[in-house]
């Protein structure tokens, strides 16, 4: 094991990591759609399901955000990541990011923004209040609706499998992939029959019908 | 490439992912020291650097932070998965977290709660605002200093590879290694020129002194 006692200290920095790297879709038919990059968010409240984002205000979705009060995000994934980089940098002052990116925009149920229709997960959402921080204004907003792809999807449990979309993530300024799994929450603490009930429930689910 | 046009919509939950997985250290000497493992995080401002915890009142925590108006962030890896795991599930009430996982405290710089040893990166945050949010409580707070561990540091750059440090990732009650390494923000854009230059830098840098 590493010896990780050594520790330099460094003034205050934006280094938690790893962090998601999501595309934000946000406008509607009459301002025309825009795409935003944002690792700056999370979820902050489980019950009701709140979400955030950080935006600054110089950036050309700000004000598409701000003026409708809803977005979009969408989760990536390794297929995505030259999308996620690209609307990360350019403007939507300048591009059609769908169209430049070949991406397709989808009605969403609750909201006027659109989904990203290659994205396996699209969380609609709608801003409750904006925060001045600084750099960034923070966006918080309750998820209103989840579209899943069905393509990730056990027909059998009807258990969702994000992991089989090859998804991304961003770590120190890189994107990375998602590696193996570890195990589940609790797994630490687990009974050894719970274990073996899930194991027994797996091997069924193997079966053919 | 496979099809995710095909959605199923689902009533709103925080599926957002991959989020971190941090071990949250609060308390000080007088109070005794105590770790929760905390999912809903992330960066919420760049400048000044500032992030977010979201606790539930209910937690042997909550109350220890809320008091301080302090609290540290250590980022997770595979070796500390089981720890990270299992002061997620078990209660403050009951349990001396530090001893039962064989974690080491450490004197912070600028916050009384200790750093947690074992972790490759400590942030120390001083909460600036309680917001009560429903099932969570969201702790806004300024990252007032970074601890990074010398094992990462390259002595010849600088430069700090978290990267090979074995971070771990969550995503949907799983926990996750970070895979391979994709690309650089802005690599689908970086000039020909740049790329070349880093190439040879990289080349220089693998030479004997």
């Amino acid at each position: 094991m590493t010896d990780n006692s050594e520790k330099v200290s460094w003034k205050p920095g934006t280094l938690l990591t790893p962090v998601p790297a999501v595309m934000v879709s946000c406008g509607n038919e009459t301002t025309g759609y825009n795409i935003i990059t944002i690792a700056w968010t999370g979820i902050i409240n489980s019950k009701p399901p709140m979400t955030y984002i950080s935006v600054r205000p110089e950036r050309y979705s700000y004000n598409l955000i701000k003026e409708s009060g809803e977005f979009v995000i969408n989760i990536t994934t390794r297929h995505l990541a030259r999308a996620t980089d690209w609307c990360g940098i350019k403007s939507g002052e300048h591009f059609d990011k769908f169209r430049e990116m070949d991406l397709t925009p989808a009605p969403a149920r609750h909201v006027s923004a659109p989904l990203i229709t290659e994205s396996p997960l699209n969380l609609e959402c709608k801003v409750t209040e904006i925060k001045k921080l600084g750099s960034h204004d923070m966006f918080l907003a309750e998820i209103v609706s989840v579209n899943a792809s069905k393509a990730y999807i056990n027909s059998e449990t009807g258990k969702f499998h994000i992991e089989n979309s090859d998804p991304i993530t961003y770590m120190h300024g890189h994107y990375y992939n998602v590696g193996k799994r570890i195990g589940g929450f609790g797994y630490t603490v687990m009974k050894k029959s719970t274990k073996e009930r899930l194991k027994k429930q797996q091997s069924d689910n193997k079966k053919p019908e």
